[in-house]
């Protein structure tokens, strides 16, 4: 079916080559591992992540026991509830995950029905010092995959600095989640047609000539955004907080008063990676602050911060920077193709092979029976580095002689020596 | 919600140490891995699989646009189309994948509604060479963790040699299906019980006591066995398969001429790995040749034998026998912990937490701003196994106090010494 997630070897070994990285990246600042459940009780994301996502663009249905169930859309309100279930944890929680989530949506480039993404969330700390700290990963996972400054940018806000400019401007509060859904979408149409639609929800000129500012507001700096929200304490955050990024070193980050994010759950820095090129409009990844989410699951208040990230998005961004190896195209998990020369070989093969395998070496074996030469026509097709032939010699003495397929170089060796010649 | 596949950390942890070692083991062979869709076309399963798995047994449902979706059972008819539809692929194929999937049913112990097991299938290639691989690759996985077979035992026999004996023994081949049924299920419930069942559902003595004897026959020299179906080519094949699993000292497999596997779609060889205790009643692995399947997609028929491995099965199986590793209960991500004196220290712990990471270190640095005691006492639950403090004095001369938890030992160091200091 269209926009499944069908992956034969050569796309599963970029999928897993960004997993690598990507894992590796949130290890290197001691982030763990976990997994949550696909099924889901479709409350919990009706109430957490906002109706539209959880209801009309998604997989749900009432199984045979009568549950209404979803498949989830995206991981953080089971992260909510796992860590709100947990009783005791070391906190501040720093938990990473690659869910499979599922939005029934038109699949079109970059948007598909099922998709691997990245989660990375640090719960139990309500500083900016934690903000930072996921926002310093995010990071390391684009310059680690060869990514740049010029080609990527992270643009942060916050959600209270917006309620703030949006409520002096006199907009009711009740109206804030509405006026945060048309900001969101500021990038998805024309800005003519946008700027209708605002003027249109809005009920009052100074709101609807607030949330147009808003978003198009990129720097702190700016005597609007400190003539109506200068005072604020969200405002003296978002400075704070731009003076950490810049101490840290983090020259990708900008300031954007228009990125607000569009799950409810959000309450304070919320920021999204995108491509700087004009190729990929969607964004990379999106996080934010979630200070209210676990407590509604009973219990503690734990706040929490963190995001998600679209591998197939971030695939699609390193494909068109031509930053993915082109090594992954080619490798097989098999170092040495072993061909058998006739049938009176086989045993022979079949032990040496498991004694080779034993010793380190990936080898696969044939299994055909057909000619040597179709054997390793085989073995080239799959790109396996390294050809040997058992034949009634190599049964006799135990030499084998070893075939760099690249170079046509060949080594006469002994079985312990294979390991060795073949890198392991 | 109960039978889902939720795993703090420490669950996951043992999870991933499965997943390490089985596609290492797969790997050893040159199988590469790849992904299929969760969500699949029910009738993709209702034909294939058979219809008590993907109707009664499975989460299925119709999706908004009126298509009736199952979530996979199972995995091999995706593997199956996915073949079919490749077109041009190097076999014979050898390919394996880690699916998660899904069964409504009641659970207990080792049977759950969501659940990850692993699948290792080769195709395009129709000799016992091809299946004897597969039973090779599923010891080699036992023996890399830790089992022997007086542990574990594979059970194997054939589809082709059970349905000669009872075609022999005057059953109709209509009733094959529901003879495999009988005999699938023979130790799920009492030997009596089960043999009243047998005698009720098969029409003839005769074949009722095919049925009875095919399930308690487990010697290929049996008498019985050779007197009705000696001279069958499917006798003498299972008699070439013996010899090459003794050949290449496959001692852990035994024939056992009750294993027929539960899944329409075997035509030939079928196996499954037991606990030889009495523990664990439910086959850790279940597999067979499939020579049909592939066709049923259009296109060339394309032989397959492959298996299924339940990781929640084989991990209590492992825990019956203390065969988990103790550290994976404990393994932290992070090296370092690095504690922040007073907040006049964080830039700095920042940049050199950074620098630390470049040198692949893995750093989990302070965010809460508590007291230092506070932050070490949080590094010590988390069981990292290093911790450093910056202060006034480590930010002034840039050198570190490096702490091992375990021994209390102290190291004083500059900050280009750490990765050493602690194993990078």
């Amino acid at each position: 079916m269209r926009g499944m997630r069908e992956l034969p070897p050569p796309e599963k070994r970029i999928e897993d080559y960004l997993v690598r990285r990507i894992a590796g990246a949130g290890r290197a600042y001691g982030f763990e591992e976990y997994e949550a459940p696909v099924l889901e009780p479709l409350e919990l994301f009706a109430a957490k992540s906002g109706s539209e996502l959880a209801v009309e663009q998604s997989y749900n249905f009432v199984d045979k026991g009568g549950r209404e169930l979803i498949m989830r859309p995206e991981l953080t309100p089971s992260l909510a509830r796992m860590v709100a279930a947990a009783g005791e944890l070391a906190y501040p929680v720093r938990w990473m995950s690659f869910p499979v989530c599922y939005r029934y949506e038109k699949p079109q480039r970059g948007r598909v029905r099922e998709f691997m993404q990245f989660n990375l969330d640090i719960l139990g700390a309500s500083g900016l010092e934690a903000d930072l700290d996921v926002i310093l990963v995010l990071r390391r996972i684009m310059l680690g995959l060869g990514a740049t400054g010029e080609r990527f940018s992270i643009r942060y806000s916050s959600r209270e600095l917006a309620s703030a400019v949006l409520e002096r401007a006199g907009l009711d509060p009740s109206e804030t989640p509405l006026a945060f859904k048309i900001i969101d979408k500021h990038d998805r149409m024309s800005r003519e047609e946008w700027e209708d639609w605002a003027v249109q929800e809005m009920k009052g000129v100074a709101a609807a000539d607030a949330v147009i500012r808003l978003a198009s507001c990129s720097n702190l700096g700016s005597p609007w955004l400190r003539s109506i929200a200068g005072d604020s304490p969200a405002y003296s955050e978002m400075v704070r907080f731009s003076g950490m990024l810049e101490s840290a070193g983090v020259t990708e980050a900008r300031f954007e008063a228009g990125v607000v994010r569009g799950l409810d759950y959000y309450t304070g820095v919320v920021f999204e990676l995108m491509d700087t090129g004009g190729e990929n409009r969607r964004a990379i990844c999106g996080g934010g602050r979630y200070d209210d989410l676990v407590g509604l699951f009973g219990g503690q208040r734990v706040p929490g911060v963190g995001f998600g990230l679209g591998l197939l998005t971030l695939q699609l961004f390193l494909e068109t920077y031509g930053l993915l190896p082109a090594e992954l195209s080619s490798s097989h998990p098999a170092d040495l193709f072993l061909a058998v020369y006739s049938e009176g070989q086989r045993d022979f093969a079949v032990k040496l092979a498991e004694r080779l395998r034993d010793s380190g070496v990936s080898v696969e074996l044939d299994i055909t029976g057909k000619s040597v030469s179709k054997q390793i026509r085989t073995a080239d097709r799959k790109s396996i580095r390294f050809v040997a032939v058992v034949g009634p010699d190599e049964a006799g003495t135990g030499e084998l002689t070893v075939k760099e397929m690249a170079t046509g170089r060949e080594t006469a060796c002994r079985e312990e020596q294979v390991a060795g010649l073949v890198g392991r």
